[in-house]
């Protein structure tokens, strides 16, 4: 039902070859030298300007879009290129990918602890100084401040208003993860700085420019139809799909997602794990979609609301082992530990959240498809 | 809507009257002395078994519908009498209801804990000691261990295995919640005692005794109609569910409840109000249809459900707040003042997920009777 723009036996459809595939790695190819070049262009990243960001996240874009058109199209493509390329792929869109995921991580925790303060005015000065301005627009689904959730003035009130609002736990919640998330930004700021000074990344430079004029297909791939691989790879999304315990995620308040809210495992929980497989899923089963349908791809609105909730699903499921981490800061207060409590099982709450709107984005899907 | 069993306009219905308030009154004072004989016959409480736990139920239980029927029924009822009896009846059955409601609440909250834990089963051990086996079969809402809620095994563990799946820091809170809780308890248990054997008590009994026989009418009231007085029980009822953010409720995750769950108050959250309101009006709407419909009510199982659900809310609502309480104790542990926020925040859950029951109940009872 989730392939239906890819239904191999749609005779009306017309046939996608691997020029198709091959147009798309060359335009990826294209769009990841443009970023390249803008990145240096801004000074590699070394001031954090919001250029050098948008640059970082434009490489990052076409990497997971090569990347993942590798992986569908496997069998049309040279065998020892496509395994070698992949890998330094993922390593690369992983590495510049870890930054922002620490900013917006931070920006979304002390964003909660305001609104469990029973304050949803956005934190502005706190905040602000904590991403250094650069996650302005990137937000990754976080809440914007006025989203009618709180009680709170209309009109932003003061900073120390705000910090008046907060008890001494929150506040001391929310310092300690300001100083956790920023070292651990930063950190991923060098790890990325090194990672696009490296001869590695220059190696895998080299090979997407050589990708952006030639395309290493197999001989036989120009005339083959993309459109079966494309199908198996809805197909492998489906059965993801099918093994989630959807029936569960559709009972609101099922509280199944802080049930190992106390579980002395400092791991990520594992029930979580199949939601990520099939956010991984979903991203290639829409990327296989831009292939086939090149610059005007159906605009899949369901399967758009799908995508954002599992989205939101990981940033709450990291958000949430963040708190639970900073909890076990040794000599931390008691009121901030109970805050932090609090903040984890909050978030929790929101994964639990995300599962019920993905179950009610994919039912809709599957009810409009039937 | 929700007097439709009480609608004085419907031709069909027979008119109740005067009489019938009076033989449920003299019923419910019949099954007030009784329930008073049957607790003095097993030690007046002392021993707390379980039989002086269901007699002092009972005498809740008539003490609250005479009370109700009282205000309800005020102007078929003489003034002073009726003004001079309701308070003490209130007082009585707040007094007899403390008791219980602390091994409840202490119930629940160790059942939070161990579901916390990703241990679904009844912590059976810990949990008899600390209600000292009295609530069996009274719990009030709290849901049964095999609730499906789980993960953890279908056979019961024994209580080490129990006590391992617990963190250092569930464990820790688990004993001070009940150390606090258990207090409580045997507070509330010498204060019924006491009150029982007040000459304040035994003034109330005194009257109840009286009224077992003979019911102060006004002169009129033998022939006047019940229906208006019970239908203006129904509409403050539906004017109270109005006032209340139903629209909001209704949206699963709205994520309200725990608005305020750090704010610096340490009073019961404001926002509950209503709905402990609401609850109490439901309690006085039901009782009005016993009045009118005497030993054979119409079953409405959606108000039922409201009733629970509200029910649901009104001990959440507590436990949360005595798990917030429990976390100012002082010198207590950072691992155990997690826990306890966690547990807080589930609590708050669990009042927003009651809230959502509520809506749904009452949403399919409007319709039902639109």
């Amino acid at each position: 039902m989730a392939q239906q723009h890819l239904d191999p036996t749609d005779p009306t459809a017309r046939a996608v070859t691997g020029d198709a595939l091959a147009g798309y790695l060359r335009g990826q190819a294209t769009e990841f030298l443009r970023a390249l070049r803008l990145h240096r262009e801004t000074g590699g990243g070394q001031n954090g300007t919001e250029e050098s960001v948008d640059a970082a996240r434009a490489l990052r874009h076409s990497a997971r879009r090569i990347s993942g058109s590798l992986h569908t199209f496997r069998p049309l493509l040279d065998a020892d290129w496509s395994e070698e390329m992949r890998p330094e792929l993922a390593w690369l869109s992983g590495t510049l990918a870890l930054e922002h995921a620490c900013a917006a991580r931070l920006e979304r925790l002390l964003l909660a602890l305001h609104r469990l303060s029973g304050s949803a005015a956005f934190p502005a000065q706190s905040a602000a100084s904590a991403v250094g301005g650069r996650v302005t627009g990137a937000g990754r689904g976080v809440p914007a401040p006025a989203n009618g959730r709180g009680t709170g003035p209309a009109t932003p009130p003061t900073a120390t208003a705000e910090r008046g609002n907060l008890t001494v736990g929150a506040a001391k919640a929310g310092a300690l993860l300001e100083r956790q998330l920023t070292l651990a930004r930063t950190r991923a700021h060098s790890t990325a700085l090194q990672a696009l000074g490296s001869s590695r990344f220059h190696a895998v430079a080299d090979k997407v420019a050589v990708l952006a004029s030639e395309v290493p297909l197999t001989p036989t791939a120009a005339s083959a139809d993309l459109r079966p691989l494309a199908a198996a790879a809805g197909e492998r999304l489906n059965d993801a799909v099918a093994a989630l315990p959807l029936v569960t995620a559709g009972h609101p308040y099922n509280a199944e997602a802080l049930i190992h809210g106390l579980s002395p495992d400092p791991a990520p929980h594992p029930q979580d794990g199949p939601w990520h497989q099939v956010r991984l899923l979903l991203r290639l089963h829409r990327y296989a979609g831009e292939v086939l349908h090149g610059d005007d791809p159906p605009l899949d609105v369901r399967l758009l609301a799908a995508g954002q909730a599992l989205n939101l699903h990981r940033d709450a499921s990291e958000a949430a082992a963040a708190a639970a981490s900073a909890a076990r800061t040794p000599r931390i207060a008691p009121a901030t530990a109970y805050a932090l409590g609090v903040l984890h099982a909050d978030q929790r709450h929101e994964v639990e959240a995300a599962r019920f709107a993905f179950q009610q984005s994919w039912q809709k899907r599957a009810v409009g498809t039937a």
